[in-house]
């Protein structure tokens, strides 16, 4: 969920727009410093139209959640051909990248922030349960396929799943709420050691 | 970093009696319904000392972060009789318990919420930072002398550590930001089955 060739699908689209001016706008200034005024700045079209579909910043950044997903969902997965253990290491690189470019970093903290309101804020705890149900999924999914292709040990791919996204979303946290590098290369390493000994088979 | 007893130790210190007001007013109210003058309603000697203290409630909230840690780090590890497996284990239930009581949860929620805060405030992050490596060094500590006695593999101690606390931080924020129970059930479970294999010797 960082790179940002979603917003190119539907440009005409008004919604899109909004949702590509709220991206820019929280890699700009994070949540804290976020106001629907500084989204409408980056906004092209009538500002108007901003104001009108949405309640407020909130109620904008709550939606700007369900059109990630949205889109995090409609991305077939094009990888079907490629091996299980290909298709793991390739996911978990993408939601838990080692080193990440400025933007996806900046993006990456405001998203932290933005799951920091989900304890006190129900729309955004929906969104974020949704959220982790996706990535989840994803995980079994690709989980299950390699038991049954043989290539991974026996286990319950659901537990498994949950500790991915739990290892996930804890290199995410880390990242973007400490002063080092969030001990992510370590983590990586560690989990790259659960999963040979844990799944692939001929490890070991 | 759950139990309230820490309190008790200097209960009658002006910093103490705050810091406890402080604990109260964010377990009642949560971080982002925290005023000052809650915290002032929590405190029992004079306001004016509150105010006098502090120049607001992150500057507040910041020394409530390292006081926490000051008596996380002053609390004598005194399981040094334990073998290094029931302490790695108890370690783990006081800090990513599977069930918490109300008033635990919602303190937990709440430290999740000022965690929230450090991707754009420099003074949590340094906090969380120091959090962080306290419990990593305490986890690192309990496998190094696991190896040495020879009841754990051979591992990279900081590594194993790095990738419990990345575990632990993901059960957290997925506890408080989820509808559901934030899998912490079945990512425990997961979690014992990589030191059963990872580290346990005499297992699998």
């Amino acid at each position: 969920m960082g790179d940002t060739s979603r917003f190119a699908v539907a440009e005409d689209d008004t919604r899109a727009a909004i949702m590509r001016a709220t991206y820019d706008a929280l890699t700009s200034h994070g949540y804290a410093n976020l106001t629907i005024q500084r989204i409408a700045d980056e906004f092209e079209k009538s500002k108007s139209l901003l104001y009108h579909h949405y309640d407020g910043k909130d109620d904008l950044l709550v939606d700007f959640l369900r059109f990630m997903l949205e889109h995090w969902e409609a991305k077939a997965e094009c990888r079907e051909d490629q091996d299980p253990r290909t298709r793991l290491e390739g996911l978990l690189d993408r939601v838990a990248a080692v080193d990440l470019d400025e933007e996806t970093a900046a993006f990456t903290a405001a998203m932290e922030e933005l799951r920091g309101q989900a304890p006190h804020d129900a729309a955004y705890r929906e969104q974020f349960t949704e959220h982790d149900r996706a990535l989840r999924e994803r995980f079994a999914t690709i989980v299950e396929t390699g038991i049954d292709d043989g290539v991974f040990h026996e286990a319950d791919p659901e537990r498994v799943a949950e500790f991915l996204l739990t290892t996930v979303n804890g290199i995410r946290i880390q990242r973007v709420t400490r002063d080092d590098t969030g001990g992510v290369a370590a983590a990586r390493a560690e989990l790259d050691e659960y999963l040979a000994t844990r799944l692939y088979r001929g490890e070991a």
